[in-house]
This record gives C-alpha cells, sequence and structure tokens, in this order.
C-alpha cells in the first residue's frame, strides 16, 4: 500500500491522497441529490472522520468553501476529481493476463478513474491474439516494442508471485515508470520508479481475523450469560 | 482499508495483519525455489521491511524457528496460510454484479485466499437467471430468502456510490455480518459489523499523484542543468 521512498518530496501526503476520495464519493452522492453546498463538518459527519482532518486534508486542494454555506458541491466535484487524477485519460499496460488480470480488463470502472488499459501481456503464446473486453494480448516479447511506439509509462502487476520481480524489471528496463503491483509480492525496485501496491487478497485476511474475533467474542459472551444464569 | 471501531479488542494489529501476506508470499517463493529454512532477517532483507518487525509480527503466529538456521519453511508456509484464514473456505455473496462485480466473479485467485463468491444479486431483471464463471447471478429480493438457507454472513459490496448505505443496511438486515466494501463510499454500520474497505481506485489517484510529482522533479532538474551550462 506503501510507495517507495525516494528523493522527491512529495507534496500530498498519502493517506490525504487516500481519503481525498471518500470526500469526493460523498460530494458526487450529495450532488445527486440536489445540494448546491456541502460543509467539511458535513463531510465529516456523514463518512466518519474528523472534521479538523477533513479541512486540512481540502487544504492540499486548491478550493475555497464561502463562510457558513461551506462548499460549492458542483465545484468540489469538479476540483477533487481533476486533482485526483480521474479526469485525465492515462494508458496503461498490464502483465500477466491469469484471473486476476483477466478480471481487471473487465472492468471498465478503471476508465472512470482515468486508468484505461489498452494491451495486456503474457507470456502464453495461445493467448496472443486473443481479447478481453476489446483489449487486445500480445506475448510478452512485443512489450519493449509497443513501449517504443505509445511511450506508455504505466504497467498494472497481475503475474504470478514467483515472477513479479523478473517480470518489474522486465517492465522498468522497457520504460515502465510506475507500477500498480496487485501481487503481494515486496518488488524491489529503483528509486525513480512509482510501485502501488494494491494487494485485495491481504485484505481479505484482515476481515477473516476480524469476523472470527468477533464468533469468539459472541461465544463468550453466550458462556458468561450462562454462568450468570446457574450463580 | 480501516476496520470499524467496536468494543472487542483484536488481538493481532491490522498493520501486522497486511504484512503478514507478504511474508507468506516470499515463504511461498524460497520454498519454491528448494530452500529449506529461512530467517527473519532474511524475509526483512529481501521485501524491504524492518527485521525487528518482521519478528515481532511473527511473534503473534504461533512459529518457533530453529537457533542460527531460522524457520522451517514449509512450516512457515502452511501456518502462516492457516492462520491467514486462507486455507478455510469463506463462502460469501456478492452484490452489485456491475463492471467491477463481475470483474470480481471472474477471478479464480480469491477462492485460492480463502474466499467463495456462491451467488451475485442485483436490482437489474435482466440479470437474474444468468452466471458469470458459473456463478449464479439472482435478482437482490431473493437474498434474505438465500441468506437464511444458507447462513453465509460475508457480503461484497460493488454497486454504485449512491447506492452503498442503502444495499449494506438491506444486507445487515439479512444476516450480513461482514463487509467487503470497494467503494469508495464510507458506509456507516453497527458497531458488530466489520467493515473491510478496499478502494482500489483511491489507490490509482497515489499513483497518479506520484507519477505527476516525478515528472515535474524531472523537468526541474532539466532546466537547472539547462541554467547551469548558461552559467
Amino acid at each position: 500500500m506503501s510507495i517507495q521512498p525516494h528523493q522527491i518530496e512529495f507534496k500530498v501526503p498519502e493517506p490525504t491522497l487516500r481519503r481525498l476520495p471518500w470526500y469526493l464519493a460523498y460530494a458526487q452522492l450529495v450532488l445527486k441529490e440536489g445540494e448546491l453546498y456541502l460543509s467539511s463538518t458535513q463531510i465529516a459527519k456523514n463518512i466518519a472522520v474528523d472534521a479538523s482532518m477533513v479541512a486540512k486534508d481540502l487544504s492540499y486542494v486548491n478550493i475555497t468553501g464561502k463562510t457558513r454555506v461551506g462548499y460549492d458541491v458542483k465545484e468540489l466535484v469538479d476540483i477533487l476529481e481533476a486533482f485526483l487524477g480521474f479526469t485525465n485519460s492515462h494508458k496503461a499496460f498490464l502483465f500477466g493476463v491469469g484471473s486476476l488480470g483477466g478480471a481487471l480488463m473487465h472492468d471498465n470502472g478503471l476508465e472512470q478513474f482515468g486508468l484505461e488499459i489498452v494491451a495486456g501481456f503474457d507470456v502464453k503464446y495461445e493467448l496472443s491474439g486473443t481479447s478481453i473486453n476489446h483489449i487486445p494480448i500480445h506475448h510478452i516479447d512485443r512489450f519493449s516494442d509497443l513501449q517504443k511506439k505509445t511511450g506508455i509509462n504505466i504497467g498494472v502487476l497481475t503475474v504470478p508471485v514467483d515472477k513479479a520481480q523478473m517480470v518489474s524489471e522486465l517492465m522498468i528496463e522497457g520504460g515502465i515508470q510506475a507500477i500498480w503491483n496487485f501481487t503481494p509480492f515486496r518488488i524491489r525496485v529503483p528509486e525513480n520508479v512509482i510501485v502501488q501496491n494494491t494487494s485485495i487478497y491481504a485484505h481479505l485476511a484482515v476481515m477473516f481475523n476480524r469476523l472470527n474475533a468477533i464468533k469468539e467474542d459472541e461465544k463468550k459472551r453466550i458462556l458468561i450469560q450462562k454462568q450468570n444464569k446457574l450463580k
């Protein structure tokens, strides 16, 4: 989930960048409901975040609210969308057209958030020439060539764990500057390469653990209730 | 990305639970390469994490390494997989068979990590009776009934943002105890319900921002180089 440290100073902290889409989602909802103005305390209350944090987060974005009424909702949506890069189209290559890779190629939602996967690459020759959701799949051998022609510098990494390091090195060698890493493997990259780790399976582990803890807690409470009745 | 606070005391901290899959991924790789033993310093070095953190994280799991040689790799893999809940099958319902929902139903990888989506629900009548990747899709009206029959208590939430709160309330009313929320909306739930937020689009915002910062940095450096040449 973290970005590789390097010498460049990032103006906006990562936690802020991760919360801004929550504010955007809420503002979009409010806009749909026909509200014209929205205050930071209203945002804070509705998404269960501290009001001072909302104000601080929004201070990184160039938005000024009106005294008493708050932010113009339409403006807030537009500015946040642009600030987060969702209105620009960022073209990307995907590496590893397996189950998760294929699933991501199926997800048109990515385009709404500014990411357009324009091609998938795989080592399997039988996949070359096929396509998923109108996105062509090529043999990995063609990547370097296609990168030179297109200048695409974002790569989505969905290969098996044991290929993650090797393929990421190949990606970087071929001109990829930002890797969206969906594998649970912690790839090592040069300091001028961006890595965004999104291991959805790791989130599953947290959910399973919490669900178990709740079950254990329930069992304990039932036991205590029974013991109390016996007293 | 965070779990709703409630009175139950969770034994394992969330950051630990999120790092353990990294150690597992690395151990699986090492196992495949035929190594028999693995030390926590070796793990730390290879995934760029502090060695004391690895040792502390693994202290929550019941594994004891041998002096000098470290952990038995096979044992480490088995114990971590079981601890993280990846070896158990957890059945789940999915709500909102749109682009992302459909994509997740396509992803067989989830099953390897312990999550089996057994049915999708949607409000669109034309989807009822169809299936994706052999997983049946039903009208949302059938959820409560099917929940009672199956006892399934995990729900994957992939509806549009403006439906997230409403559908999550319907899920909870029908018996769902853990919600894997893929929407960028911060749903409000009772304290005994687990929410795991996985907004993959929020990660995109971080990546776009970092990529931009690197570009700006490059421009600045080129400018400085030019200015230096002129001097």
